[in-house]
């Protein structure tokens, strides 16, 4: 099946932007053209490419031709770059764009060590997502590569381990005398506030279930920020996890204490990516399995 | 037109949670229980109440149920408070829940010192929402009040100003030198990288429009993470956009510099909720109130 290329790479721009006036500005037409093109390919495959919500998103064929038009792009880029003989420089044109999906916790603390020093000419787009929409946007090629604690590969990706994250039980000292002055009973644990990073976050409630070996049911905040979740574990909202290195100042400083010294949850990461040799992408990948294997287990 | 209390209840949660199975172990009852409630309420008002997508979504009707669901949970429990004497105590029974919408830079900076000392028995429940969002989750019950950019207020929500979160536009001197060596000149922030938050993140747009006269379309990263943020403009990928709290550090060390001595953008923020009066809300709003006045402009 032969596609019309600028087609292909209008449905990559619509999914990708999320609007069809958002990607006639990336590919500098008006947004009747990038419907045109749009409309072109449906009628050529003979199927509903894309959803018209806001923001506009692939139905199943969609994915699989936003796929292969990232992929294309990604080849193309890296071969007009190869030809223009500098590497990525000006003479590769646009700027090769990476987009990638992390979850909260990775992004706020050690995956920016692997973009220091990116190339010129290669721009990320970083996605922080949870877990259960990562495989999702690799699959409608959303996104090239992502952190993720998904171990199972998404189909056509490769995915290797990155090491553990270790989160620990942490408490303001108040908090614990108030709310655990006999430790993490499961009394306790049923009544002491806690806090959640949003309602995907169940590394509390994992963690509370391990130490008394049933389900609890406690109050809960969430605080879908890494900064504000410190800080008002600290001001003493209540208990919840974070990882070590991002607990290591307030431990250090004893403005927050274990709840349960001695425990703790690791949770291993993977770097899953599209299973595609291309320089771009195989630098990118030595640089984050570099970045993690100085942070994490 | 009367309507049943558990019909209500079951609606919100739906909406809240974003699945029936989350509505359901919420509210202690089965997922068939839910969807029978719910399914009943539509029968009673004639009208589609709730798109089954993944999440939930509310109909126009949905959002106007949901919303007095919403207000009317948030009155009976102020009142049970009330009734049990002690102020928001365990007697008050299941906590008041405080959906609260906040744009990231205000969730990473001021907005958690309103929640220092939060009473017990009232839980918050933060989204990090980009603005255009904020309205909709007003609107549809979703949530209670917001911190938003958006002056005009949403239909039945009062709105009043907290203050102006001023930006400067922020650079390592590396990436100065490198990229602004005759300052920052239209060329040159043509070709420059920038950091950008995500696609909604226009501030760097407006402040390079503003200092040169028109329109620039230079590369732009997108990093959801004012931690990675401020990390990765530090490191030299580019220069953007940081609130004058967050970057203060930075400045101080010189690990960043200001792109453009003497210029900068004030964004005014309001606090918009429902207008409903409740202890709860307005200790709220008190709240805010004085933790945007000690950090605002």
């Amino acid at each position: 099946m032969n596609l019309d290329a600028e087609q292909l790479r209008a449905l990559a721009a619509v999914l990708e932007e999320g609007t069809f006036e958002a990607a006639a500005a990336r590919l500098h037409v008006t947004p009747s053209a990038v419907s045109q093109r749009v409309r072109a390919l449906e009628q050529r495959v003979g199927q509903v490419l894309v959803v018209r919500s806001r923001p506009c998103r692939a139905t199943e064929p969609g994915a699989v031709l936003a796929r292969l038009a990232g992929q294309v792009a990604l080849l193309e880029r890296d071969a007009a770059a190869e030809l223009a003989g500098a590497g990525h420089d000006e003479a590769a044109g646009a700027p090769t764009r990476l987009a990638v999906a992390v979850n909260a916790d990775s992004l706020s603390s050690w995956f920016p060590a692997a973009l220091v020093g990116l190339p010129e000419g290669v721009v990320v787009d970083l996605r922080r997502e949870d877990q259960d929409r990562t495989a999702e946007l690799l699959r409608d090629g959303t996104v090239t590569a992502a952190v993720t604690a998904q171990a199972h590969a998404v189909q056509g990706c490769r995915v290797r381990p990155l090491g553990a994250m270790r989160y620990l039980g942490l408490v303001a000292p108040a908090v614990r005398d108030r709310w655990f002055p006999d430790g993490v009973t499961a009394a306790a644990l049923e009544r002491a506030p806690v806090l959640a990073f949003n309602r995907a976050d169940t590394l509390q409630h994992r963690f509370a279930a391990a130490l008394v070996g049933r389900d609890v049911a406690p109050p809960v905040h969430h605080v879908p920020s890494n900064t504000a979740f410190l800080e008002l574990l600290a001001a003493g909202l209540g208990w919840g996890m974070a990882s070590e290195a991002a607990a290591a100042d307030a431990l250090a400083t004893g403005a927050l204490v274990d709840v349960a010294p001695g425990r703790w949850l690791d949770v291993p990461l993977y770097w899953q990516h599209w299973s595609l040799r291309t320089p771009t992408l195989d630098d990118l990948t030595a640089r984050v399995v570099r970045a993690a294997s100085t942070s994490l287990r």
